[in-house]
């Protein structure tokens, strides 16, 4: 019997996360009896008086926006962590049992004065003063005294908790590096110290080693059209299902010339091409169910370099987006993280390949733009 | 200015899974605006003609259910792994691009032949009844071809996926230890080797070495009332809002006289107050905002022995239970796990000791009898 990974159930090992996901392709026939989610079918307006971040209206901290034309960042007034310093840790109750002060700031990014327009039908030049709010914030906050992390990140839709329809993401900047790309970065290393160059056409790391991701994302290029994960590419840009997803629609956008450290390091084309490439995930995404698509996006790149860093570019990090979509099989049917996926493993049915395919045959053109 | 845990922004480290939680204690208030979910206020019928799990219905794989009349264990009609043997892997396409089949299969284990009955409703020698099934299953699954690990949970209520009210669990039988098992077992296996013993009292793991399970279900009965996280204990069980905890009222149980490694080394009178302790845990839940209280819960003990395993006891392995309840504030407002905690790190407003409180305070007697 040979392995037919559209049929098998299998673990894919994900090198980033060093964790494995269960693949059980055989199940993506199974029936849906579970809990739906209202479509949204309401086109919203493009101001709405009522909404907290619509130009020149009322926070619920009791400021008011200013009439702001593109793009518009405050800090959050209900911010998770608050500007340092921070009291000293006390001694732990139990060896064990370790806590450690945190500070920093929450700055909310409004990515357009208009109520209505999201990433998927921004255009490209709008979109760029949005990536120009986003690395202007991660050199801003890292210059501040201690942060080592800025996370930038976007909820998008109710499902994904989203409290406001109005286009907006946030960025987390913290005294620590957080779990998830503290952990990315050790194999991130761990590849560069023994990892594998399988050709000599690859970019390289710092000190000419390696890269986990210049690698990978060379390889994902290079295999033929009939097993690729890649969705969209553009001269600077892939966007791919990762071997590894967990996330049905799951895709990792990165750069793939050259090793590219952070937000910070972009050249102004590597910038335009970014904007070009989100557009079009954004696109396709909102095309697959015909619905605003629901999402987690994040930005990983490089923490913020201590005063001894010699070298702005003598990092591991390679800068990168995961966009992780909560949407299953339609607008209404959702991906529960519960169970088998919270105790134990992530699982999915469909497998990376398919998800990509699906991805690659949507529509280039918005579907509210073609309904026009 | 002196560290306040209920005031000031902090981290805490799980040393489980070797990660950590970002705590914000001072945002408990900031007001809800997202997504809120119906409340399940309909009392479910004794006997639902429409349940594929009631007794004596029919299964939508055509196959019908006996007349059991307390537990019931069927193979899952669409499981999300098969019985080998599976075929070969094949060869990577890339050294970083590893998978490896994976076989074993999944059981449905009905808790009670009554369609309303859930655990917070059911008497313990019934849910006697439910441990005895799940040892039975750990059992003879773990007694099969190549079967490594035995992955026990239960998704309770439509917000955690659940498709049927029907009280039922699952018992997902691998050929590999999942990735958060073995994570927990790697830090287990450390402590044993590195890890601290604070009191002779303290019971031991294997080899007479220290167990970080057995280490801290010590202190934290050990500690004064005022900075307790326990909930509940009697005689052999410990239910506690860990340290760690990411829910926010999450729950750890677990056996704090012996290191226990598995359902299989308990003995009568440990399962008599196991299926106790969790009648008063489930009801707790539910009192706690006076509905029935959504969580996923999941056993984690011994990966299966291997034929050259010369002592069944002979395991980093502390059995214990996680309660992952999904609920933040109220019967209808659903935590998020999204935007930082996907990209970044989980995060919790309520600290564990305030949520122990809260749950201390809940009556030992079911809101649903107490309004009888
Ligand atoms: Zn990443
Ligand atoms: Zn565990």
């Amino acid at each position: 019997m040979e392995f037919d990974p559209t049929t098998h159930p299998h673990r894919r090992y994900n090198p980033l996360l060093d964790e494995h996901v269960l693949v059980s392709p055989h199940r993506t026939k199974r029936p849906w009896l579970g809990q739906t989610e209202a479509p949204q079918t309401v086109i919203p307006p493009q101001y709405d008086p009522a909404c907290y971040l619509c130009p020149g209206n009322s926070r619920s901290g009791g400021q008011k926006n200013p009439n702001y034309t593109h793009t518009h960042t405050f800090t959050n007034d209900f911010s998770a962590v608050l500007p340092g310093p921070a009291p000293e840790a006390p001694a732990p109750p139990h060896p064990m049992l370790t806590s450690q002060p945190v500070h920093g700031g929450c700055d909310v990014i409004i990515f357009h004065s208009r109520h209505d327009l999201t990433l998927a039908q921004m255009d490209p030049p709008e979109i760029e003063r949005v990536i120009a709010e986003w690395t202007r914030i991660y050199r801003e906050r890292g210059s501040q005294e201690g942060i080592k992390y800025v996370q930038i990140f976007e909820n998008k839709g109710a499902m994904m908790g989203c409290s406001n329809n109005h286009p907006h993401g946030q960025a987390w900047s913290l005294s620590d590096v957080p779990t998830l790309p503290a952990r990315e970065l050790t194999s991130l290393e761990r590849y560069s110290l023994s990892g594998v160059q399988t050709s000599i056409d690859v970019p390289r790391g710092p000190q000419g080693r390696p890269c986990l991701l210049c690698e990978y994302a060379h390889a994902e290029i290079n295999f033929g059209e009939e097993n690729s994960r890649v969705v969209l590419k553009n001269e600077h840009w892939a966007a791919l299902v990762p071997w590894w997803a967990v996330w049905p629609f799951e895709i990792m956008l990165l750069p793939y010339h050259r090793h590219i450290t952070s937000l910070a390091r972009l050249t102004e084309e590597e910038k335009a091409a970014f904007a070009e490439i989100i557009s079009q995930i954004t696109t396709r995404y909102d095309n697959l169910f015909h619905c605003p698509f629901a999402y987690s996006m994040g930005i990983h790149q490089r923490p913020i370099p201590g005063p001894d860093s010699p070298n702005d570019d003598d990092s591991v990090a390679h800068l990168h987006v995961h966009f992780d979509p909560c949407l299953l099989r339609s607008a209404t049917v959702k991906k529960f993280l519960v169970g088998f996926e919270l105790m134990a493993e992530s699982q999915r049915d469909l497998t990376p390949e398919q998800a990509a395919e699906r991805l690659r045959n949507c529509s280039a053109t918005h579907y509210l733009r073609s309904n026009a």
